[in-house]
């Protein structure tokens, strides 16, 4: 293994969750250093913040623009060589934008971009740059949805032909049901926060897992939101029908009003000789049906995985990993195609499903305005 | 207690599930005496059971328009109080309307005719006669379920704002995907089965179990039904988004071609306070979640439940009781009902369920083939 | 099928837990009527009993010597076949006892004696009488106990070398702890009770699961007892270790005062190709662990399973059975051994489980009181 | 927070799974940085992996010896502060004494000695030191283990009566079932691994739950063994009979041929109002039973969790942490007192806990060859 990755960090500072979703990741498989950072808008917080955990002051620039202007005055043998992007939604697309244009690779967070247009502005960019450029679609680093993955495409599940994917959490009842609380949060402002609250934010994690285990597209969509409250612009709420390729059909359900749910996303593939179920909240546990046989339990870290499976797991069988193992495999994944060694095809989020996703949102958000009519996704 | 109510049984002999069911279900309380029956299209079947299960065989009659014509000549202390209507589909309406237009009280398979139009002709029979009429559907009798709506009813959710109901079963595999089997099989010919197989047989459960819990009404819904090969004319999967009333939205998903369901009835209500979640294949836990508590785990036969719910159970808490014991409870509230004593609204499914769950069938249809537009329940 | 089996009840009238078990699990499977019984020691209690339940009045005795003196007055072919006694723990040997001696089949609950000695006594009626004599440890009634049962017979566990039982309430705490209680109650009153609560009265069912699933013999054992307050004679909490056939050892723990523990019988058995763990709060789930292979899940109704399984089972997977079909299975194996039909060993506990029983009752305690020392079973 | 503590790491190079999580678990908090290492036995192996996990090789030592020589050397504030020590068992004794008389701080793999007299031995090392030493039963460190500790002290359980656990593997039946694998094999030969294999390996993590989650101490125990072989001649399994403080009972089960079990650590702790259940394997759901109350499932980062527990999460309800997570909480705690700051008893195991540990398996040892008498702990 060379030496490790020049990583900046752009966001994330102070008690920032992602911040330090992101932070310990990079740090799990020893391949990153960060070298560079602008972790607050406020450069004196920043500067505390980099302290705090005690990383060199020398290269904590005191904004974004800055960070690319000073990073580009170094050697490349001593430039930041990939940057996480961990800011408000509205500013991934020009950071990652501008990110791509100086040659830097860019890891992402979700939603890529706020818009459709963007997003497809994005994807130009990023092919003219040629850099790696992984979205964290943080789920889909976790063992046992690889496995799920891999196991539909060795065909365990025969042709499919049904599925079913939920993302539901109840946290945002604490705002939405006070009416000072919704006309404030910026979540629900759709100037601030998007065309989309619940489908932006964690619909989009269920369609692409949809995508990612089944290998299958989304062709067409028919959504219908719920606001709850006359006075509240954005979705709280939606149910998806969905059309995919090979004719399969299924339904995408999210809600962020959904009391007593912390992070529920779940998602179960039926196919004519078997199904896969697999569930967040006990990310290593992963369940095959049949109409004929004992139901199978798969875990992570035993032989019977795949290799892109058993990849993401450091540890012996029983000993649980978690989320910030599955953060961790996508920085692994892209740690490789960083320093151009072979990686295998799913092993990070890509461009592709930045695109997707946001096609998605904008379908849902269509289909609804529409009077729930089915839209394409073309 | 006074003695045992005279039970008729028309259909259920043989090896039929259905049949075993009830039979035990009538037992279980020992409210039921079976003194006629027709078990079986051939009389010869139909004696031969009933010395097999030792029933006297002299009101074994040769058909149901028999039963019906030899019970009435003999006294009413001694005639046959109820039937249960256990026959093909098709035959629930002529029966169960013959039997209520000669004054018997009636527990009927569901569906509860193949029609709405049938359902509303058996609904103004009912109202003439004056009988009792218990439709099974059998969920509704677990002890947890009841408790569910006795929860709801108390205000424990608060506001209701999101209904989700699954019936999920994989058993049509076997035939759907043979085209002979499934040219064949009565349940995906329409002429024998009515105009829907999935939502019908299944779906329906599902309906049912969100207006018995929640005590609101499905007013409009849009379905999308999956028929998965050109020369199959029955739904084999369906999912269909509701509205309900007091603004509340929801879904719900059934499916024949779930592989490796097995009975995988579910449903989970979100209020703004709190939400409730059940599942029939361990029909002895509910859950109780929050925002901010401990989950909690209400089980059977606890102090802490309803008297609706602790009327269901036999034995103390831990002595696991199932689907036989959720079928006796609808024939204790029916017994009830019959003998004219007290009961609670919700010991057992009625008329109005039975119209409920046509319309919601029909409306499902309808949907479905005007491409998936809303349809008023109305 | 041949008439039903005409049988007795001693026992079991009123509010009786047991009585309901046994009478609704003797009707399940359509091959017993009840035609006589002392339901109460009271005759008064019994006949309104009889009428409450609508069982004819004629044959319900004054008591249990007179139901024998009448009973043997009466023709073979009229006269109970097979009696059950579900009476206070301490009425079981004689009144079994005089049943095997004038010729009845016996269906007993249990503990089957107080005493060693008695259950000695007891099987050597047995052995004169020739009859059929039923244990109900109603719990080997599982289906899916059954199957665990089969398929270890058939070397699936490869050789068994760890055993683990548990068996654990909370019931107790509620009159344990209150000095008044604990001195009334005659459960622990060894004058009314036997010589032990907690071993006595599951402690034993946790034994028998182990010989059952097995079929090894406990050899020797090694018994702690908790009696909690020095004022209290009988044993409410044990650990046993155990040493059986085949050099294989393990531990059975059995607690009354396990709070928030309802009827916790756990039992795993460990091979070197395979385990397998049941619990009887989830009754149709067993699950088979290896070292290299996914976990499986074992569910009742499927082909997968033995033919024993499989006749335990009525309706389709997925449709949940519970403890009153495990106590009619155990009905159904002893109906055919009654009919003197075909049935396969491990279809009902027998008089062999009793003895076998009431030696570990012995061992145990005799364990604790020589100071926790190793005692043999032989 | 001040700069990084400078951390030392002994064994755990190249692909030791105890070295990834004590690497990944200093960085997790932002904490520690790693200085200096013997990584190997092999100095060009121990270089090769400071390289390939890019630390820098100026203080990659020859040896231990050269270490503590060369490091002693550098000023206090370049100096190593703490060490951590993943070498062979024998060698904990030894490094970690030289590494305390020698004043620096310790994170010690467990079991802390091979035997009880080193343990005293390494206690006076520590008083004399001064420093902090911690042990890493990582166990300890998950949130819901703690959460439970601090529910016990604050009286939620009242008066506990009962002790029931569980530390279960089957790894072990690969080797031991081969004459050559088991003869061969270092765990098995009692020259290298001590004087016990499961007991001590495994068993003790459980005694140290015990220990730490109901504030009892352990006054005596009685232990069975099992070595499967005659020519095997340490244990695999073993059951022990506990006596704690307060007249509390228990039981403490261990093996390595439970074949399916991955890493079954669980325990249950029974009181006279409530009790508590937790299994490692699914490590956020901690259970509260009682009873009269549904059952009450708790799960990490919600505000009714003590403070202790949630110091130990780090993202919000619903988010899987694991075993990195719960490691990483243990060097939080060390790196506290390391500091000087205030920190919480609970935080870390300490020198007491090895103490206690190496007691515990001294006696099971005796016990067991006493032909399992009781054995006091004192």
């Amino acid at each position: 293994m060379p030496e490790k990755i020049r990583l900046g960090i752009i966001g994330g500072g102070g008690d920032s969750l992602i911040g330090v979703l992101h932070r310990v990741a990079s740090f799990i498989n020893d391949n990153y250093e960060i070298v560079g950072a602008v972790f607050n808008a406020d450069h004196e917080q920043s500067l505390s913040f980099a302290r705090q955990i005690d990383i060199p002051t020398n290269r904590i620039y005191r904004d974004f623009d800055t960070l690319i202007e000073e990073e580009m005055k170094l050697l490349p043998s001593e430039r930041i060589q990939v940057c996480s992007v961990l800011t408000p939604n509205f500013l991934h697309f020009p950071m990652a934008k501008k990110l791509l244009d100086n040659g830097f690779h860019v890891i992402c967070e979700k939603p890529m971009t706020t818009t459709l247009g963007e997003a497809r502005l994005l994807q130009k960019a990023h092919e003219k740059a040629g850099t790696v450029f992984a979205l964290t679609h943080t789920y889909t680093g976790y063992p046992m949805v690889r496995q799920m993955r891999e196991m539909i495409r060795a065909g365990e599940l025969g042709k499919i032909h049904k599925v079913d994917a939920r993302y539901y959490q109840g946290w945002i009842n604490s705002v939405i049901h006070d009416p000072e609380e919704r006309s404030r949060v910026w979540r629900l402002n759709p100037k601030k926060a998007g065309i989309s609250s619940c489908m932006g934010d964690i619909g989009v994690h269920a369609f692409n897992m949809v995508e990612y285990t089944t290998g299958l597209q989304v062709k067409s969509l028919l959504c219908d939101f719920n606001y709850l409250y006359d006075d509240n612009q954005m979705d709280v709420d939606g149910t998806v029908l969905i059309r995919l390729g090979q004719h399969v059909k299924g339904v995408i359900r999210s809600s962020q009003v959904a009391t007593g749910e912390e992070n529920g996303l779940a998602i179960s593939i039926y196919g004519d000789k078997a199904a896969l179920r697999w569930e967040q909240e006990r990310p290593n546990f992963l369940y095959k049906i049949t109409d004929t046989d004992p139901v199978r339990i798969y875990k992570p870290g035993h032989a019977y995985n795949s290799k892109l499976s058993l990849d993401g797991t450091k540890l012996p069988p029983g000993h649980p990993e978690g989320i910030f193992d599955a953060m961790a495999n996508i920085y692994l994944g892209a740690a490789r195609a960083i320093r151009g060694e072979d990686y295998n095809d799913g092993e990070f989020p890509t461009m592709t499903d930045g695109v997707r996703g946001m096609t998605f949102i904008e379908a849902t958000v269509a289909s609804h305005k529409a009077g729930n009519v089915w839209v394409d996704m073309d």
